[in-house]
């Protein structure tokens, strides 16, 4: 076990360093965790928007892949939102995500209720059901990141 | 359709500029792709270690949901490591990514089989299987570290 946490600090990513009592070791971890999972979202999001939009052919299976994609990453960011996580790496995060909790909340879950109905609609293959969902699901997005993302 | 296409450029994160011909518009999207996918690995990939390693509780449904991550985003980071993604931001890739393709492609393929047993394990809810499996996956992350990332 011993050898095994020496290949594990090894490895040198400060993401590694997994606390007992919390995910993040410290608010920077928690921020760069949150932007990542958000890029990963907004690249096979924006993707899927690529096809509905048809400024890009609709490939079924690269919309199955987005769909994966789209449906887990889209749970992630949220528990990295933790109290203390407003600083210590540049962040967009506006203060009004601590001050209206439960706001953020709600409009973290209209968007993932969104987002499921878009991956559900790219894995049935047909470029019609995506174009139906996605509309919504794009407001969704605007709609959290006019409240609590600055410019 | 302009309606919902000004909906996602109103979104304004630049990663969803997707471009007719390839998933990133700019080598700086693709280093800021595949760093986001490989920090969510390294974050979930290292939640399991720390419950292999008996650092923190094993706590089946979370190891699920990291298994799930694992599994899915070990898949991501590759095709951003396309030609001409060596700068454009600041970036841990070593030149000989693109110098011993084969070799890069290999360990990389053997890091999302080993971390594939890994979720498996994870899965079955048993934390012997999750021992089990994830030393040799924490020694194919290193093995690519080693060979090609920046110290």
């Amino acid at each position: 076990m011993k050898k095994l946490m020496s290949i594990v600090l090894a490895l040198g990513a400060a993401s590694l360093a997994v606390p007992a009592a919390a995910q993040f070791a410290k608010p920077e971890d928690a921020i760069k965790y949150r932007q990542s999972a958000l890029t990963l979202l907004g690249n096979h999001f924006g993707h899927l928007g690529g096809m509905a939009q048809g400024k890009i052919p609709f490939d079924a299976a690269a919309a199955s892949l987005d769909a994966d994609v789209v449906a887990l990453v889209s749970k992630l960011p949220w528990h990295a939102f933790g109290p203390g996580t407003d600083t210590g790496r540049p962040t967009a995060a506006r203060p009004e995500i601590w001050k209206e909790e439960a706001k953020f909340k709600g409009a973290s879950e209209k968007m993932q209720a969104e987002v499921a109905k878009v991956a559900a609609a790219a894995k049935t293959g047909n470029l019609d059901n995506l174009k139906a969902a996605f509309g919504p699901a794009a407001q969704s997005c605007k709609a959290c990141h006019d409240d609590f993302r600055k410019r």
